[in-house]
């Protein structure tokens, strides 16, 4: 008889105990309808990731809990739940219990219903886990499970084997299941409760991960990820499989479903999309097979294609669960904003965003042409609001001021009457305003607080500038597919980038050329690398050098900066340590 | 003969190696020349608390590693660093170091200048700690140093034992101590280098801390604290000593210098400021001896005027680290912007800090004539600018879209408005914009982003609004002690509070009473009491539901404040997290 595995893709909502437990419900439901004897959901499913403070609070630990061992389902499913800690002085554990008819253990108590506990807890980059739960020390086993017997993991539990944390652990979870197999306790599979988040080709890890636990271990390892975003946290689902000779089944990115597995002939492996009509879905539905030599997605059109939708589904999942209709942005004329205004469309429907034209004595007409010409290829709304009255108003005024100081500050009253029209259509109709700036400027600090920085999510705020301009090439491919105009025109594609605060201003004029800034950037961002380091690169020192002190000296605007996607192995230092948008009370 | 250990209480900026050695040189000399045989720092005193993501640097582990043991001290000093791993793929340790001729160890290497690591790491509220570091498994002991035998703690080692901490850890520093004092390890002393942060009353949980500890060990129990402020993590020094008969000694807050400690006769004990002109130095220059019976400070005017100098020294210090020399803030003739000048002119000084008046067609007379008054007595300069013919202009462009839509649109503009200009002279004038709000209004989003909010720092931030009126009794008491007059008038005192920005507006049309709103968040932030628990404290349902439904969905809104000192014992959520001010390049 045929083992089957249903690996549940869900986006949970933060704190969202009741909405969770449904959607979980409903995806059992279809892994059993398909057949599948179990399934398997991810990390910390029935609260969503990461609950973060939520955690401190004993009441939504217990409700967790019991919301999670109480899943009105049909076929045993382990799910991720926080466990509370036997001692009120002791932290709970990150671990997953076991729902469903529990047939070979009679009795009903707690200790049958926990079948593991996370062992590595990561405190790196996104991760803050030690500061909210206690280690466990054993591996956790769950036998008999649909006549199945699993060894269980949870995320981090599995990456230390294949040599993906930044420092080592103490124990290994999988050279211990392995160890325990050498000794005689036989399983079917491993599987892996993840909450792994999302940047760019991260996918290309997990597979890594997964083949290097299936050789250990000599069985499937099948590894269930939650998708979806969380502020600037960004899931992509990819579930998967691999076996010990190295085959892998991948599940789509950015969609809800079940992925189902076979164990024992990966051909046979489905995804099924999530039927419900509020279910996640950006993108492909599409499954990838690979053998045993194919090491991952690697062709760089697919990640911008990936970077595309990652981008899309950040900011349409934050608008969703933070009940946001509708966006208003300032639409420049240039890159950025028309990229920005794509991005918007995509999330919530073109009639839903407001696009504003703010010219200035600075502006160019080519601007206001090429603004306009984003907005009807989108099909979005569009106003035209000079701000030169105002401009003059403010410059009879504190004029003074204004000359005998630092000439910036005239520049920046410019983006900051943009900001306040922008917000003040936000205000008065219930829109969430977004920011448009890209990674390299705010790396650079080139970009005014309260001005153009002003907005609820900034969607291309880990992206540099470059891949800003791969992105449009990919929403203008997208169009022509579909018949439509392509959105960001050749002008906006072609014409060199300005900010048209000062005459004749650009942005080579403060910066380096954007191809340059960018790599300097990914250098020292993402690979770590210092002045010296990027020198030796082929990089020229009086460059790197006012890069990286631009950078030093901006640090305090990004953090004023909302939230941003995450796209690239490294975004800005923590930021990612927020309020959760989609943090409900979980308490309704 | 006496033995005599000097506690140094420094003000170290984070990661300014030189800097820090430098001073750690400056107070080992003056407990030098006042007869100390030992000087003890504080932790991580070499690299200043916290160093965040410095830590993930290698090279910055070697720095202050190296600095600290080759510091130009003539007496030994046990100095708080950063010690690398033995492996690269391990953490580094919170440790200590011996700098200064070793005397009883003739060979010079690591080993003997490792004295202790850290045991026990914190990683809740403003700590994060095991993000960073190892824990050790055994407690420091250094023998023969200066004739002393010392037992040595650093900082949340100590604090188990008094059962302080909201979770257990699974050793106790102290108790181990202990335990070896009983087998025949015979110590002199045990000390404790921290970087304990600051909120009101925190000083009687320290002692609390001491006096435990100097009861179970049966001997003197030293800390030694830093001083100065961070971001928003302010250290206010206090560095004491406590013996097992329950008498204390508490040092200065907020001042830098040396706690000179005879260990037989506490009545000797001295403090001595650093003499240096640099030295960081507010308030009272007062030491403190406690006896067995007194438990700490309790009168409430002495936590007002200590909370009066926390707030000064947040914003003074934040200045200094940053080499921000001039202020600028709007000056409404409201008690919330009177008590944020008073706070600027004690910082950097009344010539160094503008008001700007800015009245839109709301405002009244009285609201001027007030800021005008309290600019006057303050000594700083003024000027007055009307917003109304701006606000004029914006509704002729986008009067259609305020009318129709959600009326705070029109009264964010005013805000807003006052925002550009303030932030005009900001940065026309190279001057630091402070954001005049407090807790109270914070916490219910009674506030404007981009408008009243903008600003780099916030330093009435962690204060309810009925804390702000007593500081403001404390700057007149203050002013009428030294023969001036009295900043904040009775007008500005006594008037409702209003925001201003529509007819007659009052903040009680909005808000409950402030003495109400106060309590219901003092109880919900600070005592975790969720709306059942409130309600059962006295308070009408209704009213706890508004003012905590405000509370989260205006989360947003708090995580775009700057810096704000902490003050209460739970600031908000944690926004600690972010970049330092003085975070200095330490490879300069």
């Amino acid at each position: 008889m045929s083992k089957i595995i249903g690996l549940l893709q869900i986006d949970s909502t933060v704190g969202d105990l009741a909405g969770n437990a449904e959607r979980l419900e409903s995806l059992t439901a279809i892994a059993q309808a398909n057949g599948a004897q179990v399934a398997i959901a991810t990390e910390l499913a029935v609260c969503g990731y990461p609950p973060r403070d939520l955690l401190l609070q004993p009441d939504f630990i217990t409700a967790s809990f019991e919301t999670a061992k109480n899943l009105a389902v049909e076929i045993p499913v382990l799910v991720g739940t926080p466990i509370p800690p036997d001692h009120e002085r002791n932290l709970p554990a990150n671990g997953v219990v076991r729902a469903g008819v529990l047939q070979a253990v009679p009795n009903k108590d707690n200790t049958n219903r926990v079948v593991a506990k996370k062992q590595l807890l990561p405190s790196y980059d996104v991760f803050d886990e030690t500061r909210y739960f206690t280690p466990a020390n054993r591996s956790g086993i769950c036998r008999s499970i649909g006549d199945i017997d699993l060894g269980i993991t949870i995320c981090e539990d599995a990456w230390q084997a294949a040599g993906l944390t930044p420092s080592a652990y103490g124990q290994d979870p999988v050279a211990s299941l392995a160890e325990w197999g050498r000794q005689g306790v036989s399983l079917d599979a491993t599987v892996n409760l993840s909450a792994s988040p999302y940047h760019a080709d991260k996918v290309g890890s997990r597979i890594k991960v997964c083949r290097t636990a299936a050789e250990i271990l000599q069985h499937p390892f099948l590894l269930a990820n939650q998708v979806g975003g969380n502020d600037d946290l960004l899931f992509d689902g990819c579930s998967l499989v691999a076996w010990p000779d190295g085959r892998v089944v991948v599940a789509p990115a950015w969609q809800e479903g079940v992925l189902l597995v076979d164990l024992a002939v990966p051909e046979n492996c489905q995804w099924i999309a999530m039927s419900e009509a509020d279910a996640f879905a950006i993108g492909e539905d599409e499954i990838k097979f690979l053998n045993s030599e194919a090491d991952g997605f690697e062709e760089s059109t697919e990640i911008i294609e990936d970077i595309t939708d990652a981008v899309i589904a950040g900011l349409a999942d934050y608008c969703r669960k933070s009940g946001i209709k509708r966006i208003v942005l300032g639409l420049s004329g240039g890159i950025d904003s028309a990229v920005a205004a794509c991005v918007a469309c995509a999330a919530v429907g073109p009639t839903n965003v407001l696009g504003i034209a703010m010219p200035s004595r600075f502006s160019s007409q080519h601007s206001l042409d090429d603004a306009k010409y984003t907005a009807e290829a989108l099909g979005m709304e569009f106003k035209i609001e000079p701000i030169d009255g105002m401009h003059t108003a403010l410059e009879g005024t504190i004029g003074e001021v204004l000359d005998d100081g630092n000439p910036v500050a005239s520049e920046n009253i410019q983006s900051r009457l943009r900001g306040i029209i922008v917000m003040a259509h936000a205000n008065a109709q219930n829109r969430m305003a977004i920011a448009t700036g890209n990674k390299s400027e705010l790396a650079q600090g080139y970009c005014t607080l309260y001005g153009d920085m002003a907005g609820g999510y900034t969607p291309l705020g880990d992206l540099y500038k470059m891949q800003v301009y791969a992105l449009a090439e990919i929403f203008n491919q997208r169009a022509i597919e579909l018949g439509d105009m392509p959105p960001v025109n050749e002008s906006t594609m072609t014409k060199p980038p300005s900010a048209e605060l000062a005459p004749d201003q650009k942005d080579e004029d403060s910066l380096p050329p954007y191809e340059i800034l960018d790599e300097i950037l990914r250098l020292h961002i993402e690979h770590t690398m210092d002045a010296d380091d990027i020198v030796a690169a082929g990089h020229q020192r009086s460059i790197v050098v006012d890069v990286l002190s631009r950078l030093e000296r901006n640090e305090h605007k990004r953090w004023q900066m909302s939230p941003a996607p995450r796209v690239t192995s490294k975004a800005f230092g923590q930021g990612w340590r927020r309020p959760l948008a989609s943090r409900h009370d979980w308490r309704d």
